[in-house]
């Protein structure tokens, strides 16, 4: 039964993009059968806290002595882990704020990510090692490459860096840029790319699902 | 009356080497007299909501028509902004967890940077221009010019893009880097390096706060 895990973080409900194009992703996923499962996570409306204690970066066995993390964190944890290593497919939304992950994201990503279980350390742990992670950001402005501002996108590398090399998924990233065009006038003669832009982040998730369902 | 804002982040608060260095720049500062006042705000012992709407990115004149952000979210905004436009130095403990920066100063940034407020957007205002921010790093590997992790560290060029660039306070950078030297033995024949490095932050901290002291 091929499972999709599916999480959104964009604090807005009504026009975020990222949603919008997980949402195609989703939709695309379920119209192949009622065994193409989706288990939602939306880290806005219903956010993690933030890590309560840096001993939960590391399992039990290689803490500093005498750490003693909240009960309650540590349920979480195992809870967003097992939630993750179930999952065949990974679907994540991830606007760039401030030329980083949204915190509810990166929280998520403080909870996941612990050497000597989702990824390798003292044991060659990789329980997600090859399985699809497909990354959908969208950025207010453009980060060209060649243009003033390329480089500042400091979300999609960490994304990249957690669940390829860390985790050891294969990431795919669906990216719509100048979502601001339609309400920075400093942006507006690029309404035309960030339609563009936008559909085709569309089509790419509606054929990145169609691919993965397969 | 001088005015130092201290603010740390790690979610370690035994053997955290950002909140060691913080505290030796914050008792060098306070060492010069009575009113070299400090405002502490520990973002992991009280901890900030996760950005509850996006609309808060704005100030009220440039959110989408409809957006009614909760009151209480709009009065910590406040509070927050106010706070750092009232410091003459910000000192931020920045540890990079995970490639980026802890969610809980996440959070913070997502509060503080305004356009129109406190960066310059459809006015030039940028209340905190000039004034020095200085940010305390550590790092639990290395991401030296060259080696094959550079460019890993997507926690400090958030900082400079927003503190700096965004809000142009004047930024410093004070790093520690292999805070894992003595405890992952991948690392351990850079102990010393790790010694050293830190030994150099608490050098560097301490004469920092004694030049913007003057």
């Amino acid at each position: 039964m091929p499972r999709l895990l599916h999480i959104d973080s964009s604090a807005d409900i009504e026009h975020s993009r990222s949603r919008a194009i997980t949402r195609t992703f989703a939709d695309e996923w379920r119209s192949h059968g009622a065994d193409f499962t989706v288990t939602y996570r939306d880290l806005h409306r219903v956010a993690i806290p933030h890590l309560p204690d840096a001993a939960l970066h590391w399992p039990p066995r290689l803490r500093p002595q005498g750490a003693t993390p909240p009960a309650e964190a540590e349920a979480l944890q195992q809870e967003l882990i097992l939630e993750l290593v179930s999952a065949d497919v990974l679907l994540v939304g991830a606007p760039m704020y401030n030329y980083s992950l949204p915190s509810a994201l990166k929280a998520w990503i403080d909870y996941v990510h612990v050497p000597g279980v989702t990824a390798p350390f003292d044991v060659e742990t990789q329980p997600l090692a090859g399985r699809p992670a497909v990354i959908v950001t969208s950025r207010g402005a453009s980060y060209e490459e060649g243009s003033p501002t390329a480089g500042w996108d400091h979300a999609v590398p960490v994304l990249e860096l957690i669940l390829g090399n860390a985790l050891g998924m294969s990431t795919t990233v669906i990216a719509t840029s100048l979502t601001l065009a339609d309400s920075v006038p400093a942006l507006a003669d690029r309404l035309d790319q960030s339609r563009a832009e936008l559909a085709q982040a569309h089509r790419e998730a509606a054929a990145k699902a169609r691919r993965l369902a397969l």
